[in-house]
C-alpha cells in the first residue's frame, strides 16, 4: 500500500523543501502523478491542527495534548490526501511523517517513545512510507539556514527554530537512531552535499523504488 | 487525586448543564471553591479543538482523528485546568468527561472501544472522577428538548443533535454498559425527573462523596 508513498525528513534547513519541489518536477516531466504533502497540515483539518501546533503564543500546550494532536493530524491526512492518492497509482511525497514525530517529539523532547510508535500506529493505520529521506545536517549549519530565513518571513513558524541547539542535537540523534533501526526504509543523504548532488541521489532511489504502471515507466 | 473530581454525562437534552450550575451555586454558597468546567473545550486549546469538532462543516473528520482530537483536549483539560484545581482542594464539576468518549464515539460510532480507553487513559494520566452523575432520558425526549434550542441558537453545534434516533439509542444503551461495568462509580438519575428531584439526588450525593477540608465542612 505505502508503494509509492516516500516522506522526507531532517532538521530545520536542510533542504527538504526546496528538494520535495524539484523532485516532484521532475517525475511530473515523465508523465507521473505526484501528491505533495507535508504534515502536519496536508489537509483542511490538518491545517487548523497545525495552526495550533506551529503557533509560537500556543507554548503552553502540554507534551501529551500536543502528541495527540499531532496525531489526529496525520490520521486525517493520511485517511484524505495519502490513501486516495496511492489508491490511483499517484506517487506520494510527503514533507515530515512518522520520524519527524520520533524524532522531535520523543528524541528532542523525551516523551515517551513506546507511546509515539502507539500513536503512529493509530494514526498512520500501518500506511508507512516506502523510502524515507533523510538529510542529514549538523544543527549548527541548518539553524542558521532557517534563522535566517524565519527572520525574513512572517516570524509565525519560529517555535521550533528557537529551541535550544541541545534540542536539535538530540533530535539528529534520533533519526540516526531511526535510520540504524529501519536501514532498509530509511535513506540517509548529507545535506552538506550540493543541491544538485541530493537531487540526483533522491531521483535515484525514487526512480528504482518507485511501482507505475508499465505504459508509463521510464 | 479525583476525589473532589465530579463528571456529568447524558444524552442531549437531558438537563446537565443547567443541573451542574445549580449544583455550583449550591456548592459556592456552603463557601466551597467550585470549578466548573466542560470538555471538549475546557481551556483556550480545548477551544480550539471543540471549534474543528463540533462545526457541523467538519463532517469529513476520519472518526480516528475525530478520537485523537478528543483525547488532545482532554490531555490539555486535565493538566492545564483539572490538575491544578484539584490540588488546591477546589471541587470540579466537569460536563461531559471520559465516557462521552465511549458512548459517542465507540458504542454511537462503532469505534474500537479498546482504543478509546487507551486514549482515555493517555489523555487523563489516570485521573478520574470520583463520581459520575448520568442522567438517563429516552432519546426521543432530550432529542425534542435539544432541537428546539438548537433552531433557536446559532446553529452551529447541532451536528449531533443530527444524527439519527438510532445513534442515540446506541448511545444510552453505551451509558448503560459503562454504569454496569462500574456501578460504584457511575450514578444514575432519571432525568424525567423534576429539575428539583434531579438537583437534590445530585446535592445529596456530591456531599456525601466530597472531601473539603474539616473548616469548610457543612
Amino acid at each position: 500500500m505505502g508503494r509509492n508513498l516516500f516522506s522526507f525528513e531532517g532538521g530545520e534547513g536542510s533542504g527538504k523543501s526546496t528538494l520535495i519541489l524539484k523532485v516532484a518536477e521532475a517525475l511530473r516531466v515523465k508523465g507521473i502523478e505526484v501528491v505533495l504533502t507535508r504534515e502536519p497540515g496536508g489537509c483542511p483539518i490538518g491545517q487548523k491542527v497545525r495552526e495550533i501546533l506551529l503557533d509560537a503564543r500556543n507554548s503552553e500546550i502540554v507534551s501529551r495534548a500536543e502528541l495527540l494532536l499531532y496525531a489526529a493530524g496525520r490520521a486525517q491526512h493520511v485517511e484524505e490526501v495519502i490513501v486516495p492518492a496511492l489508491e490511483r497509482g499517484a506517487v506520494v511525497l510527503c514533507d515530515r511523517y512518522c520520524d519527524s514525530t520520533e524524532a522531535y517529539q520523543g528524541y528532542g523532547r523525551g516523551l515517551d517513545l513506546t507511546l509515539i510508535r502507539e500513536l503512529n500506529q493509530i494514526a498512520t493505520g500501518g500506511i508507512y512510507p516506502q523510502t524515507t529521506f533523510l538529510l542529514d545536517l549538523p544543527p549548527e549549519i541548518g539553524l542558521g539556514r532557517a534563522l535566517s530565513r524565519v527572520e525574513t518571513a512572517s516570524g509565525k513558524e519560529g517555535r521550533f527554530e528557537r529551541e535550544s541547539l541541545r534540542f536539535h542535537h538530540r533530535v539528529r540523534f534520533g533519526y540516526w537512531q531511526l535510520a540504524a533501526r529501519e536501514p532498509r526504509r530509511m535513506f540517509m543523504i548529507d545535506a552538506r552535499l550540493s543541491p544538485e548532488g541530493v537531487f540526483e541521489a533522491t531521483m535515484k532511489k525514487i526512480l528504482g523504488a518507485m511501482k507505475v504502471p508499465r505504459d508509463r515507466a521510464v
